[in-house]
């Protein structure tokens, strides 16, 4: 049994880090910037680090305000506080479609570089100019962790994943209109990629692959040992 | 005011080769032997050549055995009869993705040629080994027009699109699961292509790709007279 | 390998006009205005055209003020600027629907215009009103390439389909209600037309439809020579 | 408070003829052949005549056995026995797009005719060779109530609610593919027709149409009296 | 070949009152202000009436201004004007649902009786509370045509459908929430109803609902003469 | 903690009895007569009792072969074995819309019977004849709970919802077709159903309805004590 | 026959907490604030208590104003009038996954209090820190009917459903992003839980299950008696 | 560049082995038992060991009669050959929900074998009998990556997401009825866990998950050198 902290409308998981590595991540879309600050001071009495995704800007200013410290990245709507733990050795390869996935690939490279991972990013190299990613092959190649970010219809994952010999995140952009559904065709498509062994997170998902690659460099330092 | 011939159960299209450049081609499905031989007879008397797609082996074993110069693929479901009236200057390109698509590829290359266009193909070059699709950049490049077949995440045709200064069509497949909802993923993909002036015809129809290529060449040939 | 320029945010293909015959299109929605005038800017530079669709009226007052030559078009959504390096013998044929479609008929027609073709519009000739399409059918069977607009149950394009010699692409729109789902009905209708040869285009996407049909001129002006 | 007859399995409508002019119709679909046999006996008691919609052909094969006088159509799966009760005066103009939509026009031709009305079929007249259509135009004008039926993008019923100045019907069929969606995309295209008052009924549903086209005619009767 | 009148934007149907009986009517939605404008003055100078759906309250106010008899419902955002040619015979039943469901009656109501129809009006009877429809039950028998509007699950068509021996046409509304998908499953329940020979319209289309029952009743009247 | 038993391919829940007053049900479906057979034997050699639901004929040939006190009911695919532990004061009513929802129907009245309630069969009673329903309309209102059993728009438990003051459950079928989208429709119908207090379960799930039904006279019961 | 009271634009419904226990519930989702609030007033005089879900604020200052001892809720969007004519015995359980499930989960509490329910609630036990569900697995056992509320992928009901001897009703929320479809996911994915006997509401319909959940307690109740 | 082998219906990927660590896995769905069996035997020749997934009985008996060490295992489909290069240390833990996912759970289980991980299973411990799963936390927690495989509301992985620091792969299959859509729903739930860091694979799609645990082992293999 673990412990967990009743703060009346949450019930903070103050184990998490210990139990996971990490403390608990604060999810901000659906706070109120009253909760969001409430956890994030707990957090950052207990672990001495916190994060926030999808923060609005009234949150932003909220913290920003109370704690000088805390870094607010518009584009991605991240707050970061505070520095990983321990570093893991190798790198977090983020390679992205166009100018309107940089959010969202924004997202994962912050979430990485916030749990002790170092970020390598390629952007704006979608495949319908595919030599602007054939020219960054062997540098892909060399990354310990692969997320590919891409909207419209979703192929960059399944050019890099023929390319690796690593483990590749796939994360959709609801960049697209019409026949994208808001990024579902993106979503759905890269599920039926004709690589192999690519795995897919929800729709404009930063985050979560960012945490799929940080538990894999995780792994790695925590073999070693 | 065109003329059309009424058999009872279907009224003939026989301006439609003085009017469009063709006869009219008979689509197989929802069509009983009977029906489908009786306007198979009538357009060979009328026109001197016909066209069946998605043809059952049933109706195929009829054709055949009434018409000994008729040709039928089973792959592609095609039935073949005479010559096009006249061979189109320039090439149609026909690239797939993957051994399962092969089929459609045919449908779409077997109608082409039937049509008067010369044909090329490059099959199984899916994007997930992007050199083999590297390895004939100059020979697609080549082409007049590209007809690009691909199922699962539908790429194919967003690469090809972007390396080439000629008109791709894109034809979706059906051969994926899950995720791929029959092929619908893949044709909403492909209709959200980061390629531009790609367009798209319905899942598995290599006939109406094949058609719009012809058409075009048919075009360069009569702007050229 | 063909050469691109980092900008930091994308990537630009200047080597595009060379492989493609037209220098890269930029797609405004999604890019912030500063991002759109950069790009804009190092187009003039280098090719002395260009061309922004789905421009917000601030990413058009922007570039109207710095590029006083270039224009803007509220209905359309397209900022020209430039003369196209030649231009396209034959005509595109732009038919539309209904009133709603002006505005995405007019991103075809724009665009077309452009990319060097000369373009015949016929707007409002949607089907329920059979005698509006059928005054200019000959007009019409006189065009290279036809564009059909249409929204809602998007029968315009079949029946132009079954009256001309020439390739024709279909536009659905997303200007209907309730069972049209945003214009999926309208795509899914044109997909699976009765009509043979036809192709399409993702929903509203003018530019699409206009960018293919260009590649068709451009194929005839080049198999010419 | 209508009288029911409890057959244990089900409840019969005895009050319907009286209550609605017509006696209940038996709907073949996920009935047994026992079932539908005990049924149609008992309506043929009480009123004298009996209809049975999507029969499979064993079903038929029992009925007729025991009911000589009963009639089964295989293709529209329609199982009519006896006479209407009166004649309509008028005419219902049943109009289809292609060869595969007869079954469902079928349906919807002998359900009219079973009810008692007068009804006249013009078959085969898809919008992608529109000249077949308006060669019956003023035919068409002089019937009192229009079913058409059609599959694929369903535009037939557009075309031909433009030219009348009577209630039109429209039935979507299932006979496309792909994008066709089993006939869910004609039946929502015929839902955002862009001609006024088009009413539509469920995919394949030609028994539905031919009912409310027999209650407008039985009004037209009732309401001369 | 009926006239047309091309006013630029748009080619009007001059002819279509001869031809079915009722002026062109304008659909608001997605027209201009200036637009609408122009057409309404140009019909009240052909035909001496106008009906205009779905306008904005900016439209109806620019219009009521010119047109001073011209008559705005805000709920059912109908710009009536003028009076019907002739009024026909027997009466339209609308009933409808719930409170929400209001302003898609009046819609239909108000249609009619522009049309000429005598309309009379069953508000807030839905099927939860069935006492509130069977208190109305011989009234809704006596009716000529009934239009069954509602929301939720629509059952309200089906109820009303077994107690007639009259057209019924379903007309579904988006006032649902979660699984109503925005009246979708409304319409598709619809479309699937118990009730023999129910027409079902778009979601939120009474005007369509009118325009059928209007053409019912216009056909009484031709038929009588 | 609870103790489950392993079998292999199972872990056997053999608190469940206690812990919830039903021995594990076991659903047929996905499980070879093998695997069905194993888990069958074992629970009735633990708790004197078991229910198999979605049997294939298969299946219950091979169980009632060697338990010939089990009983197959083909069309509700039940197979039953032993008495309930105690028998629940007050009664389960089941109505149905038509015929073809009858297997569901079953499976929900026999499975209530198995977990030892009292069941009230209403069959055939949809809301398009409502005087069938209306004319049990005290016998409904005296059952404790009701299942409402109905396929195509499903309106059946709305109207019996409106007239109880007992918890309602709605359990939509998968008989109808096209629009009903395999009873998606009607389950999204009953969700969104206007009566207040409906609660649904999954298509066809009659054994889900029965199950929850059990637990409120469970209640009822236990709460007595 | 029941009787309805005629406001115009609604049928009140004054026999109905004679006929199901409890007054009719105003819906304040698409009524104006002057409908909601003339409701709201006859309710308070013929029953002296009266509930609205889903109020705008508009319509609770209105009528807090009018009725000093309403009480509005802000996040559940509840006002509360007076207390309920009994309490009943027993516990309402109201469990919720997330910290943004908060107003669903008290729209369910707010109203089962209202009704006469006894409620206890356990918020922020999502499946994801599975312990802090387990920590209240005896206090949830106790419980008489649990409503468990939940978003994303929606798990919480299925696992508290194992747990317990009584019945379960599960409400998905609307909280998800991409893949969440608002809340359409979730909802199906509780209606194919593996938990026996689960029943599910629409998403967001707190108010139904707290509906459902005292029309259980009412029976216990009367089942006492 | 890399090398491909031209075998005229496919372009095998000989390289391969040598650029990703493994050789190409034979995809069986779609390919006839010619091809599997000219690409199996071609396989076992350059790199002396194949591995096929989705093989039917008829391709799996021709090929364990030519290649008698081949091994067919029926329930998953695979067909394995040959040993790996090399072992990973670490294990690859399978968990499964019900007996009905041991199909996909064995894909997983079997390709990651194939591939050189130990394998740990632990099957039958769905959500709805949390103490199952509870049960084996500790055994879980040792593995170096999760594979969970489930269906209906798809609960599992969130689950167990909470419990681990190491990745987990989340794998729906499609063994549910009714609202689960043949597994759609469960790969939405899973893609909007409120579990951090979990990845999806395509339904039923057990050997990308083993792909990805795989790809993660040889990581840690690599990164340890």
């Amino acid at each position: 049994m673990h412990r967990f902290e009743d703060m009346g409308f949450c019930k903070l998981d103050i184990d998490r880090e210990e139990r996971t590595g990490h403390p608990e991540v604060i999810f901000g879309l659906g706070k109120t910037a009253d909760q969001t600050e409430a956890i994030f001071a707990r957090l950052v009495e207990v672990h001495g680090r916190a994060l926030v995704t999808r923060a609005s800007p009234e949150t932003a200013e909220r913290i920003t305000a109370r704690f000088p410290e805390a870094v607010y990245d518009a584009p991605s709507r991240l707050i970061r506080y505070g520095s990983p733990r321990r570093s893991f050795k190798g790198t977090v390869m983020v390679v992205s479609g166009g100018t309107s996935d940089l959010p969202v690939a924004e997202e994962a490279a912050g979430t990485a570089e916030w749990m002790g991972c170092r970020v390598d990013r390629i952007y704006d190299v979608g495949v319908a100019g595919i030599d602007r990613l054939l020219a960054h092959r062997e540098r892909i190649r060399e990354a310990h962790v692969v997320i590919a970010v891409a909207g419209m219809e979703g192929a960059l994952p399944s050019v890099v994943g023929g390319m690796v010999r690593r483990p590749v995140i796939a994360v959709p952009t609801s960049v697209g209109y019409g026949a994208n559904l808001q990024g579902v065709t993106t979503l759905l498509a890269m599920l039926t990629s004709c690589a192999s062994g690519l795995t897919v997170v929800n729709i404009d998902n930063g985050f979560g692959a960012a945490y799929h690659a940080a538990m894999i460099l995780q792994l790695v330092a925590e073999a070693d040992a």
